[in-house]
Protein backbone atom coordinates (compact mmCIF):
# COMPACT_ATOMS: atom_id res chain seq x y z
CA UNK A 1 0.00 0.00 0.00
CA UNK A 2 1.72 3.18 -1.07
CA UNK A 3 1.73 6.14 1.55
CA UNK A 4 -1.22 8.47 -0.08
CA UNK A 5 -3.22 5.60 0.15
CA UNK A 6 -2.50 6.07 3.62
CA UNK A 7 -2.87 9.06 4.07
CA UNK A 8 -6.52 8.68 2.48
CA UNK A 9 -7.54 6.15 5.08
CA UNK A 10 -6.81 8.58 7.82
CA UNK A 11 -9.00 10.80 6.49
CA UNK A 12 -11.81 8.13 6.15
CA UNK A 13 -11.14 7.19 9.54
CA UNK A 14 -11.57 11.26 10.02
CA UNK A 15 -15.24 10.88 8.06
CA UNK A 16 -16.83 8.85 10.71
CA UNK A 17 -16.63 11.53 12.82
CA UNK A 18 -17.15 13.86 10.14
CA UNK A 19 -15.33 15.66 7.33
CA UNK A 20 -14.52 19.72 8.05
CA UNK A 21 -16.55 21.74 5.98
CA UNK A 22 -13.86 23.78 5.03
CA UNK A 23 -13.10 20.27 2.99
CA UNK A 24 -16.62 20.06 1.55
CA UNK A 25 -20.19 21.25 1.46
CA UNK A 26 -22.70 19.63 4.36
CA UNK A 27 -25.76 17.53 2.69
CA UNK A 28 -29.42 18.16 3.75
CA UNK A 29 -29.55 15.43 6.49
CA UNK A 30 -26.19 16.10 8.01
CA UNK A 31 -27.13 19.62 8.47
CA UNK A 32 -30.47 18.94 9.97
CA UNK A 33 -29.18 16.64 12.49
CA UNK A 34 -26.02 18.77 13.38
CA UNK A 35 -28.09 22.03 13.59
CA UNK A 36 -30.16 20.37 16.48
CA UNK A 37 -26.80 19.56 18.10
CA UNK A 38 -25.57 23.30 17.80
CA UNK A 39 -29.12 24.44 18.97
CA UNK A 40 -28.64 22.96 22.36
CA UNK A 41 -25.58 24.88 22.80
CA UNK A 42 -27.13 28.24 21.30
CA UNK A 43 -28.17 29.20 25.17
CA UNK A 44 -25.26 30.19 27.82
CA UNK A 45 -26.64 28.51 31.01
CA UNK A 46 -26.56 25.20 28.99
CA UNK A 47 -23.05 25.92 27.39
CA UNK A 48 -21.82 26.49 31.02
CA UNK A 49 -23.54 23.38 32.22
CA UNK A 50 -22.42 21.08 29.11
CA UNK A 51 -18.95 22.35 30.29
CA UNK A 52 -19.24 21.64 33.84
CA UNK A 53 -20.00 18.19 33.26
CA UNK A 54 -17.12 17.79 30.79
CA UNK A 55 -14.94 18.82 33.13
CA UNK A 56 -15.85 17.27 36.17
CA UNK A 57 -13.40 15.29 37.94
CA UNK A 58 -13.77 11.48 37.19
CA UNK A 59 -15.98 12.94 33.88
CA UNK A 60 -19.84 12.60 35.41
CA UNK A 61 -21.55 15.09 37.43
CA UNK A 62 -24.30 13.82 40.05
CA UNK A 63 -27.38 16.47 39.33
CA UNK A 64 -27.10 17.46 43.08
CA UNK A 65 -23.58 19.67 41.93
CA UNK A 66 -25.28 20.87 38.96
CA UNK A 67 -27.82 23.72 40.09
CA UNK A 68 -25.25 25.58 42.94
CA UNK A 69 -22.88 27.31 39.82
CA UNK A 70 -26.67 28.89 38.54
CA UNK A 71 -29.27 31.62 38.92
CA UNK A 72 -31.52 29.73 37.75
CA UNK A 73 -34.11 27.30 38.98
CA UNK A 74 -33.68 23.41 39.44
CA UNK A 75 -36.59 22.32 37.32
CA UNK A 76 -34.44 25.05 34.74
CA UNK A 77 -31.78 23.48 35.24
CA UNK A 78 -32.99 19.54 34.64
CA UNK A 79 -34.86 21.35 31.59
CA UNK A 80 -31.41 22.45 30.23
CA UNK A 81 -30.41 19.07 31.11
CA UNK A 82 -33.47 17.19 29.34
CA UNK A 83 -32.46 18.88 25.98
CA UNK A 84 -28.54 18.37 26.25
CA UNK A 85 -29.50 14.52 26.45
CA UNK A 86 -32.03 14.71 23.69
CA UNK A 87 -29.13 16.21 21.25
CA UNK A 88 -26.78 13.60 22.21
CA UNK A 89 -24.71 15.73 23.92
CA UNK A 90 -24.62 14.04 26.90
CA UNK A 91 -25.87 10.61 28.71
CA UNK A 92 -27.26 10.49 32.51
CA UNK A 93 -28.18 7.44 34.71
CA UNK A 94 -30.40 7.52 37.88
CA UNK A 95 -28.52 6.33 40.90
CA UNK A 96 -30.27 6.14 44.25
CA UNK A 97 -31.54 9.80 44.52
CA UNK A 98 -29.75 11.43 42.18
CA UNK A 99 -29.10 11.22 38.58
CA UNK A 100 -25.88 11.49 36.96
CA UNK A 101 -24.73 13.27 34.04
CA UNK A 102 -21.66 12.99 31.67
CA UNK A 103 -20.03 13.88 28.28
CA UNK A 104 -20.80 11.91 25.08
CA UNK A 105 -17.20 12.74 23.62
CA UNK A 106 -18.04 11.25 19.88
CA UNK A 107 -20.63 14.00 19.57
CA UNK A 108 -18.28 16.96 20.74
CA UNK A 109 -15.36 15.17 18.64
CA UNK A 110 -17.67 15.22 15.27
CA UNK A 111 -19.05 19.74 15.88
CA UNK A 112 -15.28 19.50 16.64
CA UNK A 113 -14.09 18.14 13.60
CA UNK A 114 -16.63 19.87 11.46
CA UNK A 115 -15.09 23.59 12.51
CA UNK A 116 -11.84 22.68 12.22
CA UNK A 117 -9.56 24.83 9.70
CA UNK A 118 -6.64 24.11 8.10
CA UNK A 119 -5.85 27.93 9.47
CA UNK A 120 -6.46 29.83 12.62
CA UNK A 121 -6.21 26.65 14.86
CA UNK A 122 -4.03 26.01 17.58
CA UNK A 123 -0.89 25.14 16.77
CA UNK A 124 -0.67 20.84 16.73
CA UNK A 125 -4.15 20.75 14.89
CA UNK A 126 -3.22 22.04 11.33
CA UNK A 127 -3.03 18.89 8.76
CA UNK B 1 13.26 24.90 29.52
CA UNK B 2 11.96 21.41 30.25
CA UNK B 3 9.73 19.71 28.03
CA UNK B 4 7.09 19.87 30.52
CA UNK B 5 7.34 23.46 30.23
CA UNK B 6 7.06 23.46 26.38
CA UNK B 7 4.23 21.42 27.00
CA UNK B 8 2.34 24.05 29.39
CA UNK B 9 3.67 26.72 26.66
CA UNK B 10 1.76 24.77 23.92
CA UNK B 11 -1.50 24.83 26.07
CA UNK B 12 -1.19 28.87 26.71
CA UNK B 13 -1.25 28.66 23.04
CA UNK B 14 -4.42 27.01 22.14
CA UNK B 15 -5.80 29.30 25.21
CA UNK B 16 -5.68 32.03 23.42
CA UNK B 17 -8.17 30.28 20.78
CA UNK B 18 -10.79 28.57 23.49
CA UNK B 19 -9.41 26.23 25.97
CA UNK B 20 -11.60 22.82 25.46
CA UNK B 21 -14.43 22.46 28.01
CA UNK B 22 -13.49 19.19 28.91
CA UNK B 23 -10.22 20.96 30.17
CA UNK B 24 -12.31 23.96 32.54
CA UNK B 25 -16.13 24.94 32.85
CA UNK B 26 -16.73 28.03 31.16
CA UNK B 27 -17.12 31.87 32.32
CA UNK B 28 -20.48 33.04 32.27
CA UNK B 29 -18.79 36.03 29.60
CA UNK B 30 -17.26 33.28 27.29
CA UNK B 31 -20.83 31.54 27.26
CA UNK B 32 -23.13 34.64 26.21
CA UNK B 33 -20.69 35.13 23.40
CA UNK B 34 -20.13 31.23 22.52
CA UNK B 35 -23.40 30.26 22.73
CA UNK B 36 -24.52 33.40 20.16
CA UNK B 37 -21.78 31.57 17.52
CA UNK B 38 -23.41 28.31 18.15
CA UNK B 39 -26.99 30.00 17.64
CA UNK B 40 -26.15 31.08 14.28
CA UNK B 41 -24.81 27.45 13.66
CA UNK B 42 -28.12 26.10 14.77
CA UNK B 43 -30.49 26.72 11.56
CA UNK B 44 -29.55 23.89 8.93
CA UNK B 45 -29.83 26.32 5.84
CA UNK B 46 -27.69 28.77 7.91
CA UNK B 47 -24.97 25.66 8.77
CA UNK B 48 -24.77 24.64 4.64
CA UNK B 49 -24.54 27.84 3.69
CA UNK B 50 -21.49 28.70 5.91
CA UNK B 51 -19.94 25.38 4.89
CA UNK B 52 -20.81 26.18 1.25
CA UNK B 53 -18.60 29.10 1.82
CA UNK B 54 -16.17 27.70 4.08
CA UNK B 55 -15.34 25.18 1.26
CA UNK B 56 -15.20 27.43 -1.90
CA UNK B 57 -12.61 27.02 -4.27
CA UNK B 58 -10.58 30.42 -3.25
CA UNK B 59 -12.28 30.34 0.16
CA UNK B 60 -14.75 32.95 -1.14
CA UNK B 61 -17.95 33.09 -2.42
CA UNK B 62 -20.26 35.31 -4.42
CA UNK B 63 -23.67 35.98 -3.04
CA UNK B 64 -24.96 34.87 -6.49
CA UNK B 65 -22.86 31.08 -5.64
CA UNK B 66 -25.31 30.45 -3.22
CA UNK B 67 -28.79 30.90 -3.61
CA UNK B 68 -28.75 28.13 -6.26
CA UNK B 69 -28.44 25.23 -4.16
CA UNK B 70 -30.97 26.40 -1.40
CA UNK B 71 -35.03 25.83 -1.74
CA UNK B 72 -35.64 29.28 -0.14
CA UNK B 73 -35.88 32.99 -1.37
CA UNK B 74 -32.83 35.23 -2.10
CA UNK B 75 -34.13 37.83 0.78
CA UNK B 76 -34.07 34.92 3.53
CA UNK B 77 -30.32 33.75 2.09
CA UNK B 78 -29.89 37.18 2.93
CA UNK B 79 -31.23 37.25 6.01
CA UNK B 80 -29.21 34.15 6.75
CA UNK B 81 -25.87 35.98 5.48
CA UNK B 82 -26.23 38.68 7.63
CA UNK B 83 -27.27 36.52 11.06
CA UNK B 84 -23.63 34.55 10.29
CA UNK B 85 -21.80 38.22 9.92
CA UNK B 86 -22.92 38.69 12.78
CA UNK B 87 -22.28 36.27 14.98
CA UNK B 88 -19.01 37.01 13.45
CA UNK B 89 -18.36 33.66 11.55
CA UNK B 90 -17.92 35.38 8.04
CA UNK B 91 -16.71 38.48 6.61
CA UNK B 92 -17.94 40.11 3.36
CA UNK B 93 -17.39 42.67 1.08
CA UNK B 94 -19.68 44.70 -2.05
CA UNK B 95 -17.47 44.17 -5.32
CA UNK B 96 -19.26 45.89 -8.11
CA UNK B 97 -22.70 43.96 -8.79
CA UNK B 98 -22.32 41.40 -5.85
CA UNK B 99 -21.35 40.48 -2.50
CA UNK B 100 -18.29 38.28 -1.47
CA UNK B 101 -18.24 36.21 1.74
CA UNK B 102 -15.60 34.12 3.03
CA UNK B 103 -15.22 32.34 6.53
CA UNK B 104 -13.32 33.82 9.74
CA UNK B 105 -10.87 30.68 10.11
CA UNK B 106 -10.49 32.08 13.64
CA UNK B 107 -14.09 31.96 14.75
CA UNK B 108 -14.49 28.02 13.40
CA UNK B 109 -10.95 27.20 14.82
CA UNK B 110 -12.50 28.68 18.55
CA UNK B 111 -15.74 26.71 18.64
CA UNK B 112 -13.46 24.04 17.08
CA UNK B 113 -11.06 24.12 20.38
CA UNK B 114 -13.63 24.21 22.33
CA UNK B 115 -15.40 21.07 21.77
CA UNK B 116 -12.17 19.16 21.56
CA UNK B 117 -12.04 15.97 23.51
CA UNK B 118 -9.01 14.21 24.72
CA UNK B 119 -10.48 10.77 23.24
CA UNK B 120 -13.16 9.84 20.53
CA UNK B 121 -11.95 12.10 18.22
CA UNK B 122 -10.36 11.70 15.12
CA UNK B 123 -7.01 10.17 14.99
CA UNK B 124 -4.31 13.10 14.76
CA UNK B 125 -6.22 15.44 17.19
CA UNK B 126 -5.61 13.09 20.52
CA UNK B 127 -3.01 14.73 22.79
Amino acid sequence: MSKSELVVLGQDDAAVCCSPMVREPLGEEAAVDLARMFKALSDPVRLRLLSLIASYEGGEACVCDLTGPFDVSQPTISHHLKVLREAGLVGSERRGTWVYYWVLPAALAKLSSLLRTPSGTAAGDVR
